[in-house]
């Protein structure tokens, strides 16, 4: 995009660039030796800090991507025959290549959801065939938060959830790739959310990191072997300590609220927007930083001219919008009087 | 390190920073959006560069780490039963907590090596239970260049098992996390070494990147699954561009090959500098950018005092010194003087 | 059942014991000493007839049970990253325990179905992320021959999912745990069945035998690696002369066909019978040797006092009555009437 | 061999036909319907006679076949990330095509043994990188008995064996495929046996039963899964009654105990008649139902005209002669004579 392109995209928060912060932070663990595979002062500094901010019991281990903490994550609570419940809008449903089943060999046992969420009621319907042996065996949840449809839990709804795995021997997975987002729409603290889990993913990369993510193990049980299985699924990195000092910088001052909290805004100023434009319907609560909208199919083509983003259901017409850490209110305003224009309205 | 040992380590070319030019790059790489997973300029130039330098008629793939692409590198070759031939000291049976057999399901048949090489001879002694459904059956020799003890097959060598290979209905992939220091020390270019391969990886971050490696497949069989094995493999990055302009860098003006033969020259300064001292006995030819040399044990932990670096074999008394793109003629200097020190001789 | 329950199950083709003219077969094999894991006459006998019978070019295999017979006939079909567009309520999907991707690493696509079947237009729907890597990656259609149903696709509906699926670069895995069934329904040939997939299985179990499946590869392309991966699947027999023996019994004076079309007509006169039975309502077309009816649950209750069958769907009171081999014209009559019985009329 | 060699196989165990009681099990069985999947008044008698005999606090799992059982009961035992330590001779190693590697993902850590046999000085050495992420890490240690090499671990040995895996974090399993030969060469009890195991299997295949091997679990939590395991891996008979029986009938009156005992007199009386004959050595102690040799390879390509038996090792002239329940002492004079007369001695 950076030379097509010169326009804000709104395809995705991996599109934008890593924080400046972030970024300095990298440059300045660039200094002499470190030891290698996280016995480093920045990884250790970035281990201790999610430790506290999560409240966790267990530990923390950084992982180099969303996909790689989904996989450690579940891999932390599965025993070797169970299958994880989830809705069939979940990432690890949609959009790692059936990596799950190929690395762990876990069926996703999905749930249909209109809003990214699942219930306790959801969950309940999937374990009719518990104690079976010709049935999958459920033995996880996994949730997303916030969701890929950008809404949010609520605590309560994560509490309530939590209960009913922990009444029904389920653990709970948290894939938190958007966490922040979650937080900073929440007003809540991440130990609120994480003690919603049993494992947890606290994601960077898409929060202004420029590639790293944290898989927490909440308890002590489920940190056992996670270092064996982060080195088997190829997620321990070598130079470890530009992965530690990402974590660092994102978590000192927190940036990683405010570069949330940000981009949280910005979706919710572009959907404040869309509401005065007839012809584009809004069609998920805007509570993290997507906004998901059904318009007429040529002024989508004749947006994606100039702007990039992503057509999420050929068959509704409906398209992701993403904002991310530097969205800027004058990039949402542009975008805004273009789709106002294609809409033949004149934008506010 | 930083902190508590400011001498230079010979622990692991892991433990060098990132390269100023290589940082610079990805510092550069930071303007403003750019498409995520691979469809960047950054990245498309390194694949284009990669794939020049090799001759590769098939494609690159740029992944996260050293494991990520010996899984992946041998995951393009392999057939679903298929098994692995190896020498015992080969990465892959050693340091990769059993990766290659967790991920991929394939057994590794080891042979013996002395100089971390295998021969055609050495192969051929695991091929007598082909076609007999009770003997795992092998399709993929894997070679590493330069081994881990830090030694480098000829190029007739590595022809002639490539030869024996396709001879016999077997492929080749070549762990090249340190291909450079090869290239170097046998003056060749990367196409001849490739040329000797199917699959290969090509190693950035031993080598002065920060954490990227290349997987190339040569013929475009390889090629065509290659893309969704890498996602499910959990290496696929979003924000490539900054994997993109570590190799970018890497491959401007040779920056690879001089990284490369600086390590291997101080490498050299380094035995050389033990032939004068008496008690000290290098083990394996010096081809790389590795030390094997047997000692005394005591004077072994008085050296671990003021150096870091790691025994091999505890049971020999040998240890493995490493050099680095960035370890200085008098960083090796000062290392040869303690050596000789502990071991009561003036050092020259 | 032999002691608690003297009457005739209708729970399962698989409660059925060996037809005598198997056990005869088996115990006529049982002569001195054969070689092992298939060098044996009886299973070159039943090869030579399995491939005569199917027209495959390829190659067939005896394995253990039905779930060996789909998770083999699956792996000669799939690469490795690949996934499997199935019917929502396919065997490998509901009743496998998650086995297929356990074993495999494959993920399941599964489509909606309301009779057990699927079609090119339901294929098709799956078909949208092909060459994007963040979606998996169809490389087989799975269907079974007769469904879990009690239903059959007729030769028409599989030509043209086959035809489809070849025109999409799809390999098409045929389940014949019953496809004796669907041949009988039909009137057709095995080959003409089988012409219609790359890979299927032959089921013998729930038709009469002790317990042997055959897995049939059409092309010599699919049945390069076959042995291999029976024997990593544990699925390869040592003493194999008694699962040959099974089968040269089943293909002896077309067996196999007349143990399942007695078991088809005895679902059939059930269908009959329950027609005239207000209060039970037949669920799907009666096409194989099941009977899916909705009945009052108490009614349901009230039967299973005295007969053996299972409830398919708690929620729909929905049951499965079965017939095998062995079920008795008497055997239905005198269920028929218990049903019409605790239905309130006297039955026919 | 039927028809073309007349003369009794000292190929295999597996050779041998099924016993005439176990025949006569197997047609009783087939009497009327019985439950699938084990729920049958024989497998119900079968499985309580197996935990009795091996004392057992968990439970007893019938499979289909000896990898089928040494797959799933590693399985029982094995963490997602663990290694297993074995012989180099072992079976899983040597002969199951790389099942293990294959179905649970793990590597085997193999120790070299002259008999067959481990120690806990052999497993020792395979624990040097416990703790260390970049190394496999053994959860399991695997012995056989009696071993693949004819030999027996005594009590001693195996006690040694548990006991140092306990106090090291390791569980054992042990393949019995050839467990009742053991038992009849000690003198001792399965259950003395089982003691030294936490998972163990007992063979039927190769004792008298016509396909069918017992799982063990010694304690509760190793059967949690098992059953699901089991299903996961194809080992789950629908018909499972023609298993039950099988296990029936060689429990009765000590058939199993009397089926090795008899195997082991006639390898005894073989290895006690090589003892005449000049030119042939004995190359392992005979303590089973296997006689290892070692003669000139023009005698073996001589002796196999009229004998069927398997050559060990090529390269020195090995060969492996293996008795059977239904070996004859008539059987074993007329081999003897033949093997007399090529060496160019008459016989005793």
């Amino acid at each position: 995009m950076t030379a097509q392109a010169p326009r804000k995209s709104f395809g995705s928060d991996n599109h934008a660039r890593t924080h400046p912060d972030v970024m300095r932070a990298i440059v300045e663990a660039n200094a002499g030796d470190a030891m290698a595979y996280g016995a480093d002062p920045w990884t250790e500094r970035a281990i201790a800090e999610l430790r506290r901010l999560s409240g966790a019991d267990g530990d923390a281990y950084l992982v180099l991507n969303g996909s790689g903490a989904n996989v450690l994550g579940l891999g932390l609570l599965l025993a070797r025959h169970e299958a994880v419940i989830c809705a069939e809008t979940a990432h690890i449903n949609t959009d790692e290549c059936g990596g799950s089943e190929r690395i762990l060999g876990a069926k996703l046992l999905t749930v249909p959801s209109s809003d990214g969420k699942i219930t306790p009621e959801l969950i309940a319907r999937r374990l009719a065939g518990r104690g079976d042996e010709h049935f999958a065996q459920p033995g996880v949840v996994a949730v997303t938060q916030s969701t890929e449809l950008g809404t949010c839990y609520s605590l309560a709804e994560l509490r309530a959830i939590k209960e009913f795995s922990a009444a029904n021997q389920l653990r709970v997975f948290l894939d938190g790739a958007r966490l922040a987002n979650a937080a900073a729409f929440l007003g809540c603290s991440i130990a609120e959310l994480a003690a919603c889990a049993d494992v947890l993913s606290f994601g960077g990369t898409k929060n202004g990191a420029m590639g790293v993510e944290a898989v927490i193990a909440m308890h002590p049980a489920e940190a056992v072997n996670a270092k064996y299985l982060r080195k088997q699924h190829m997620q321990l990195s070598s130079k470890m300590r530009f992965l530690g000092a990402q974590f660092d910088a994102l978590l000192a001052d927190d940036l990683w609220l405010r570069n949330a909290a940000h981009a949280n805004a910005m979706a919710a100023r572009l959907a404040t927007g869309l509401a005065n434009i007839p012809g584009v319907e809004v069609v998920h609560p805007v509570q993290a930083d997507a906004v998901f909208a059904r318009l007429d199919p040529r002024h989508v083509a004749s947006l994606q001219k100039d702007w990039m983003f992503h057509v999420w259901d050929e068959s509704t017409s409906t398209v992701r919008w993403m904002t991310a850490f530097d969205t800027e209110e004058s990039d949402v305003d542009a975008f805004l009087a273009d789709i106002a224009a294609v809409n033949g309205v004149v934008a506010v």
